[in-house]
């Protein structure tokens, strides 16, 4: 074996190699401009998706795909029937034209922890736990929505039912899509784990800001995510005169201009965005009949949220009167703000001081499949910083000493809960293997 | 032959049925909400050009269809080689959900006009220009953009190759799909015509109001068409910071408010709309990255039009501006305010009176295309009234008695000219045969 940890990208000690696996991965879905375009169960998702299960199989996990797609790869460490289970993971989904990090990240550094963990197994490590690595499906929401469809269902928020019908934009159902790639599955998903852990990029800039590399995630902001649908009435763009028009698409535009303005009320503090309009029937010479928005409101102050989400509510019924149209809520949903479980956020802390990283407790404003296992068991959300803050954008990066730091604390961390019956209070107390990898320095030998 | 005369829907005196005409073509590509989406090139559309072909063939016409679908109809009725061409037709492409009246009226119309003039033939009369009935592609730009593809190319505002080649929202050329279709045809279209004529629906309510029942089009208004491209930054809605990003679809709803609010300065003057927009990626939790806007202004005031045009261009680069993003502009075209011949507008108002039909000099807001004839040959576009003024939506109509006068002037007018040589000026001279028309009365045999 080489010595190549002068070069991140290409180390390979003891094969948890995340770079040669984040560009093998990228490669699946990569668009012109360097990111990738993998929707959920799309060709290129099953080409993921055979790919995970393939370096799985050979990391010595058994494999296994719930009735949603979920991909689960279970590495059996504790040698007992009934063993506890420590589970890490995110998604191989992605939205059009994003970066190659997102999600990826937490899939591929769970494979190398299980494989790593497999190795130390070998070498008479005495676990108690099994670990798994999951790739859940559609978390995006790009195709399907709503987002967090296949982790919402395992953590029974709803059934697989509702997550199998949901359909894009072309009216295939997720069911439709997945049996397409043969990724709709037969297996029976595992128990819920003893502690769940994530790894993924921040998707903002406070890390950077301030000068961390690792994020512990200890809260989430509350979101509200409505899909608003204005119907006026389809005419000719020409000889209607001006005031008979009821415009659908005018009312979206009200719609979101007032949107913007809500966020100014409260600056920092209230993010509000429009990004998806289905304008119908979307001809230049016709008045549009019907738009359908996706409006969201996000805070982490109960009291702006609330009030926010009243401001949401008001601010799409002036903009239906507005343009004279009709106004139906579709959907809207809440999502609260919640702490994250302490222990876990200790434990992640502690692998990361213990490794020399500057951590820092954060919030999340985005959401990840880890939240929906929030009062399920418990979990950590674990951060490495994005470089601008760049997201959901081809251009995201994240440089490669601060993957391999996430990587080092996911495996830590992990590590040390399956030496602890997966819990993170008992974990935090092992001794785990963290110093035979500080004491590796740029130039050394493994 | 049994008179149904009270019964306008279904009157067969001498085949020229355009009731029973128009129910058939409504079943080719019926919506359920009692409307038509026939996309142009459309398999639907493939099956009315079928129909079309087939019924002209059964009614004695010689049928070509040239290089870029156009369909031609030509009744052999001065019986010698060279004679001069009367033309009229419409479009049998539609918009999503449209009715079933626009276009397809002055198609049906001009096919029973072509076959009602080869049974006067028939029985002796004395004709010395030929008929032609014509289909053009693409009228309505619902499919693929520009609008008046067809009947531009064949009046040389652009060439066959750049109406091929334009492409619909999937990537698909118009080349493609009449080829799909069958109807990319091989054949010289016909010489541009002595005189043109178009019987369309109104499609505002201005016959309606006044109580007219032909109007007989002096003049269109001008119209300024805008396709704009706002380029922003793709972005996660979530953790992005409000003031860092860039917005695509907000600068898009600062625009098309915008637009909305300059058609109050000038009050029934000026009409404006933004009927379409592409959002790019379209995803509920990203920040668009680029939106492609269609705006289009339109007035009969020269003055008017040119001021609003320079505050549509001030206001598309405020919008961006007001979002931080960038503008391009794709494409600009503008229709002049023209003036449609004198001479065959006379004609028509002579046909219309001496059958007792109140008539109005008017306006057209819309596009059609005897609009891309003009300059080219002397031409007449003809109105019936729209009830209520709605178009573009399926519940267009017009009443049965409307479009059997609307019917009878485009047949007067045809007969009178195509005795004339296809002279407008001649043919409201000549004798036609209108008197055997309006002495029919309801409940009277034919």
């Amino acid at each position: 074996m080489t010595s190549r940890s002068s070069q991140p990208e290409g180390r390979s000690d003891g094969g948890h190699d995340i770079h040669g696996l984040l560009d093998r991965f990228a490669r699946l879905g990569a668009t012109p401009g360097g990111g990738i375009t993998r929707l959920c169960a799309s060709p290129a998702d099953g080409e993921a998706r055979d790919l995970f299960a393939a370096l799985l199989g050979e990391a010595g996990a058994i494999v296994t795909t719930d009735g949603v797609g979920n991909q689960f790869g279970r590495f059996p460490l504790a040698g007992v029937e009934g063993a506890p289970l420590v589970m890490a993971g995110s998604h191989l989904d992605s939205q059009m034209r994003a970066g190659r990090l997102d999600g990826t990240l937490g899939v591929v550094a769970a494979l190398e922890v299980g494989r790593t963990l497999m190795g130390r197994k070998r070498d008479g490590a005495p676990f108690d736990a099994d670990f798994c690595a999951v790739n859940w499906t559609n978390e995006e929401g790009a195709r399907f929505r709503p987002s967090l469809l296949g982790s919402g269902a395992y953590a029974g928020h709803h059934d697989a039912a509702f997550a199998l019908s949901r359909r894009d934009d072309d009216g295939v159902s997720l069911g439709d899509a997945l049996e397409a790639i043969e990724y709709r599955g037969r297996d029976a998903a595992p128990a819920v784990p003893a502690c769940y852990l994530e790894l993924h990029v921040e998707q903002g800039s406070v890390l950077e800001e301030e000068g961390a590399t690792i994020g512990v995630v200890a809260r989430n902001w509350g979101a509200l995510k409505v899909e608003a649908v204005f119907e006026g009435e389809q005419a000719h763009t020409g000889p209607t005169r001006m005031d008979r028009r009821r415009d659908a698409l005018l009312a979206a535009a009200h719609a979101i201009t007032a949107a913007r303005a809500l966020a100014d009320r409260w600056p920092g503090r209230l993010h509000t965005s429009v990004g998806r309009l289905l304008v119908e029937p979307n001809s230049p010479n016709v008045v549009p009949a019907r738009v359908a928005l996706s409006l969201e409101v996000r805070s982490a102050d109960d009291a702006v949220l609330a009030e926010a989400g009243r401001f949401a509510d008001a601010l799409l019924a002036t903009a239906a009167a507005e343009a004279g149209v009709g106004l139906t809520i579709a959907t809207r949903s809440e999502r609260p703000i919640r702490s994250l479980p302490q222990a876990v956020g200790d434990l992640v802390s502690f692998c990361a001081e213990t490794s020399g990283h500057r951590t820092l407790r954060m919030d999340t404003v985005a959401g990840h499949d880890a939240l929906s296992l929030l009062g399920r068991c418990p979990l950590g959300l674990i951060f490495v910083p994005s470089v601008g803050g760049v997201a959901h954008n081809e251009r995201e990066a994240t440089h490669a000493a601060d993957l391999d730091a996430g990587r080092d604390v996911l495996l830590d961390a992990a590590d040390r809960l399956c030496r602890a019956g997966g819990s993170p209070e008992r974990a935090t107390r092992s001794p785990g293997s963290a110093p035979e990898r500080t004491e590796r320095r740029p130039g050394s030998a493994p």
